[in-house]
This record gives structure tokens, C-alpha cells and sequence, in this order.
């Protein structure tokens, strides 16, 4: 008999190791593989809540590290949390900063006791702790929070990457520690850089502490795919099943499939909304640049075969004007449509594992991808 | 008996010349007195359609020399209109071009012909005549389209205003020659700086063509509000009761309810758009300038006594956050709550009048700007 978890395994598909399910939060549950559109400063940029919800989002991520600079935790906690704060009434993920700081900030300092660095707005000195990092969590209110771990750059070499994992288990313990009995729950993030066995001694250090669920860290970080996906192999089966599997900051719908196949509940990364901003749209036969010149008079909708209400109320056409002319309205057109592309994949490939045929799913997904390139 | 024209009076202040009518266009019709927000380059910037409508957006203004250069007119005549372009059903006014000729392009040089300038985007010489600026509007499709006028700067000498003033009316009667029998309303511009004897000779010139409506152009560049209404004033009573009435880029909250006391019917400017992206914001308790460190951790909305989408949802807190992040959803939240603030304003002027209560509303609205100061 298992233990009862925040996560309720609905579905396993027989050909792979997909699964559907949902996680239980403080604010309601989600429907897994989840994407989690990133809010990085309490906003996915340009959208409102409203709007994430009415395009398919069920969980949304913020940033610790941003937040803790801007506007502060306890500001946030003064006003009554970040649900409040941001008008979201469903799930927040929160990571823990770790990441942030090691991509963000200067001077990063890492030592037993924690990190120091740069805050990358004011340049001033700070040191978070594992403690500090829940604690600000714990302030944030959010629903799942994440450990402090540490972060080390592609390539790194053996021995590095086996001490930073060491001191993540460490900080992992640490985090567990100073989380205080609330309806938080606290993932674990398993580490072990691009090396199969300190992978493996990483997920066992963690999932010896025990934590509500389990994340892969310090993948998608500018390794091969293959590599990435070896990792996560080697590292998803020893999750029992009855806990959820985040993949953190991966990816592109190839790499979501093929992390589904092998296992994988959640899933965060800026590229649909980063691409929107930056005029990238994914469509159902294939990318789209929107301002290329090809499409300066092109009265059809961004994507024949999407429903988001972009692709509902204008032509390509419009959307390269908004884009060249860098209006406001740009960014949150091709927001929504990037978002929904995500969010409808993540429905498909749930109704797809429900039915027992995510192979069928997946191949087709490849044909298509094919007739595109 | 009067003409049937596109205007209908429906009620007539007492205590001073305002009016509430509405006005009949191609694609609807809208209440006066109305507020136009600004969609410079096809988009009231960060909002969409739908949201304009539902803040009591009934028409909206777009510019002619924006679109003329970018996208060009003759694409979105292929793509059917701007109203399709924009994905917006109801009545759109366009200007000319002439005062965005003036204030935005280089090497501006008027002759009899027309106007020689310089995009200011691409620098190229760009040559534009009356009839010209008539079949860039007709090609747009929008409702209402205006005559092209000659801009002044202020102050400017006696001479050279009367010059550009019959200038703006030898190209008034081109233009008028120029429209095609279509559907189009077609609007007079009455020119004459800052000079009443020559405002009334030019309102006198305009009306002699004969239009759909009468404009007042070239006011609110700068000159004390007491000459802005002296010349409103002047002209205002020359034009009959069953035109509409439009003073072109004003204004202020209170410039709006004294021009309509002198009898003006549509108004449009930048203000509320253009303060909310840069954090100034219009509330009954005064203007709030957003990023103001007071507001850190003020959990109260922006406007206590304000409706919008914007006051329901979110905290001064929230947008003094969003404001300093430089976070689009800003921009979107800011614009939202403005044109709120105006088309709200524009709601109570058009009751007050239908009340026969004008003069109160007027009386206390300046009781509680004396109060907020």
C-alpha cells in the first residue's frame, strides 16, 4: 500500500511510462502533464488572470528570487499573500531562487551555510539560506514550494558536480527542516549535473528525506537533448509512483512529450511566452516568424487550426503591424496564442493517455512535425 | 426647417449651450457628448476591442499619417478596412494627418498643392494633397474622415495665421470635391490660430462648403486654457445646432466639461492613454502618480469609488509593483482604469444634461477638485 500524497494517479499508459493524474493543492487541484505558464514577477507578462484561465492554465509559477527583491515577501505577506497580491486564485508554484541567483545575480557565493550575491537591481550584497528560502516562501503563501539548491554551470566537471549535489542534499534536509506544519507543499530537487550515478545519489539522498513531490533541476541548461533525456530517465523510476515528477525550466513541446513518455508530471520554461514577445509562434504547421514581410498582407489567421482569440479575431497581417510597430497589444496576442498552443498540447496529450493511445499521440505529433520542416 | 444630417439633438441645457445628441455613422451610432480614445496605429495601446467596449468605448479615433506609413492604406483596404484590420465593429474616426505632419515628420513644407515632409520613420520625402488624405480615409473605410488642414505653431504672427487659415479652406473645398459619394462622413476643419476674427472668418469659409460636421483644429498646442475657450466660444455659435461639434485633441477633464457647456459634441486626446503608460492616474480623490513609494503597501485600490476592471481586482500595491517592473500588464491596467475615468465622466456629462442638471454636475465637480487640492 502506498502512502496517500498530494498526487492522484488517474492513468498509466501501457506503452510508456506516461501517466495522468492530478496534484492537490490549498487552492485546488491540477490536471497533469501540467505546463505552468511563468509569472516571474507575480504577472505572466501582459496577460491577466482572467485570460489564463479562459486559454486552459490551472497552475501558475512565480519567482522567488524576483519577488524577495521586488516587492519584497513581507510586503506580499502584509497584503495577504501572492494569490491576493496578483489576483490568481488557483495553484502558485513558487522555485526556490535558486537558479535565478546563479543566472541572474553577480558575485554568487556559494558556501555550506548558503549563497551569497548580487541583487541584480540594486547590486547590493545579499545571503539567502535554505531556511531564508522557505521562510520567504512560507511568507509568499503560495502552494508548492520548492528547496534551495545550488547550480552549476554546463559542463561541469565531476567532482564539482558532485559536491554541489552533496550540498543540495544537504540544503534539501535544511529545507525540510525549517518548513513549518502548514497546507504547503515542499518538493525536493534532485541534481547530479550531466552524470548518470550522481543522478541516481542524488534522487535517493532526496527522496530519502522525503518530500509532497520531486523535481529534476539543472537540466535544459545548454546540454545535448539526448543527454537531458538520459538524465531524466535514469532518474524518473526511482520516484514512487503515487508522488509528482516536475522537470524544472524544460521545454520545447518535443522535449514535453518525450519527458511525458519517460514519466514526467510538470513543467515550466519561458519559451512560449518569452518567443511571443519576441514575435516566435508556434502554430500547427510549424514556427512562425511574424515579422517577416511575407505575411504583410496576409489575411488569414496565425494558425487555421487554433481556437485562442487571436487566432479568432485576427489576420497575420495585423499581428506583423501590432509587432513592427511595437504596440502593447503585440506581446499579449501572441501571448495568449503561444500560451494556448502550450496548454491545448498538454490537453491533448492527457486525453490522449486517458484513451491509451499517447504512442498514436506522439507518433502523429513527429509526422506533423516532419511535413512542417 | 433644418437638414437631416448625421446628428440628432436630443436635449438642450438650460443654463448653457451643452447638448446631449448622438451621432449616426456606418457602423453605428454613438451618444454625445463623446470621448474619443486614441488607436494612433490601429490599436488603443495595450487594449483590446472587446475591452474598450466593455469600459463604454463607443467610437474610436485612429490617425491617418500612422497607418498611411505603416501598414500603408492600401493594405488594409485589401484586408478589408480598418475595421476589420482592428477588430473593431463600431464607428472609427480618422484624422487627416495634417497636425501628426507637423509635429512628428522633418522638412514639413506647405505650398498651394499640398504638404512635402519626411517620414519619421524611414525618411523618405512623402508628398500629400487634400485629395490625396480624402482617398487614403476612403480607403481605410472608416466612418467619419477629416479635411486636411494646415497646422500652425503657437504663438504664431497675425499674417502667416490668416494665410495657412484660407489655405485650410481652399483645401477644405478640394477635399469636399475629392470625396467620393459613399457613406463616409466628411468633417470641416475650422483653422484661425488664436485669433477670434479669424476663427469666425474661417468657420464662416468652412460651413460655406458645407460638411457633415465642423471641427476646431488647432487648438491645445500650448496657449492658456482661457484663449483655448475664448476661441471655442467664437466659433462654437456659428455652427448650426444640427451638426456635430468636435474640438480636435482636447483634453483635460475639465477642458471637456467647459467645452461642452460652450456646446462641443466629441473630443479626443492622448491624455488618459498616454498619462496611464507613463503612471499617472485620474481618480475621484485627484491624480495618482502610481510609482510613488506611498503606495509600497497600500492595499486599497486605486479609486474607491471607481468600477473598472483595474479598482475590482487590484491593489495600489499591485500596480505601483507592476509600474516599477516595467511589467506590460502595467501598461494594460493603468489604460484600463483612464479611459475608464474619462468615458465614465462622459457618461455623467450626458446625464446631467438629460437631467437638465449640468450646471450642478459642473458646479460639483470643480467642489471636489478644490477639495482633492
Amino acid at each position: 500500500m502506498t502512502a496517500t500524497t498530494c498526487f492522484t494517479l488517474k492513468y498509466k499508459d501501457k506503452a510508456s511510462s506516461a501517466r495522468q493524474g492530478e496534484v492537490a493543492t490549498p487552492h485546488g487541484t491540477f490536471q497533469t502533464p501540467a505546463f505552468m505558464p511563468v509569472g516571474t514577477q507575480a504577472t505572466v507578462k501582459a496577460l491577466t488572470p482572467e485570460e489564463l484561465q479562459s486559454i486552459g492554465s490551472e497552475i501558475v509559477l512565480a519567482n522567488t528570487y524576483h519577488l524577495y527583491l521586488r516587492p519584497g515577501h513581507e510586503t506580499i505577506e502584509k497584503l495577504g499573500g501572492l494569490h491576493k497580491f496578483m489576483n490568481w486564485e488557483g495553484p502558485i508554484l513558487t522555485d526556490s531562487g535558486g537558479f535565478q541567483i546563479y543566472s541572474l545575480s553577480k558575485l554568487c557565493k556559494t558556501s555550506e551555510e548558503g549563497v551569497n550575491f548580487r541583487s541584480h537591481l540594486s547590486g547590493s550584497p545579499i545571503f539567502l539560506s535554505p531556511e531564508e528560502a522557505i521562510s520567504i516562501q512560507r511568507a509568499l503563501g503560495t502552494d508548492i514550494i520548492m528547496c534551495l539548491d545550488t547550480c552549476i554551470p554546463y559542463p561541469c566537471p565531476y567532482q564539482e558536480t558532485r559536491e554541489a549535489t552533496r550540498l543540495t542534499s544537504r540544503w534539501a534536509g535544511r529545507c525540510k527542516e525549517a518548513k513549518e506544519t502548514n497546507h504547503q507543499l515542499l518538493f525536493g530537487i534532485i541534481q547530479g549535473g550531466m552524470y548518470s550515478d550522481l543522478r541516481m545519489m542524488s534522487a535517493e539522498e532526496i527522496l530519502e528525506i522525503g518530500f509532497d513531490g520531486y523535481a529534476l533541476g539543472g537540466l535544459s541548461v545548454g546540454e545535448p537533448k539526448d543527454l537531458m533525456l538520459q538524465m531524466a530517465e535514469k532518474t524518473i523510476p526511482l520516484i514512487p509512483e503515487n508522488y509528482p515528477r516536475y522537470i524544472m525550466g524544460v521545454g520545447t513541446p518535443e522535449d514535453i512529450i518525450e519527458c511525458v513518455w519517460r514519466g514526467v508530471d510538470m513543467f515550466d520554461c519561458v519559451l512560449p511566452t518569452r518567443n511571443a514577445r519576441n514575435g516566435m509562434l508556434f502554430t500547427s504547421s510549424g514556427p512562425v516568424v511574424i515579422k517577416n514581410s511575407r505575411y504583410k498582407d496576409d489575411a488569414a489567421p496565425l494558425d487555421e487550426n487554433c481556437g485562442c482569440y487571436t487566432c479568432r479575431h485576427y489576420s497575420r497581417a495585423y499581428l506583423r503591424h501590432l509587432y513592427v510597430s511595437r504596440e502593447l497589444l503585440s506581446y499579449r496576442l501572441n501571448t495568449i496564442h503561444n500560451l494556448h498552443y502550450f496548454l491545448k498540447l498538454m490537453t491533448e496529450i492527457r486525453e490522449a493517455i486517458r484513451k491509451g493511445a499517447f504512442a498514436e499521440y506522439r507518433r502523429k505529433f513527429y509526422k506533423q512535425k516532419e511535413e512542417n520542416e
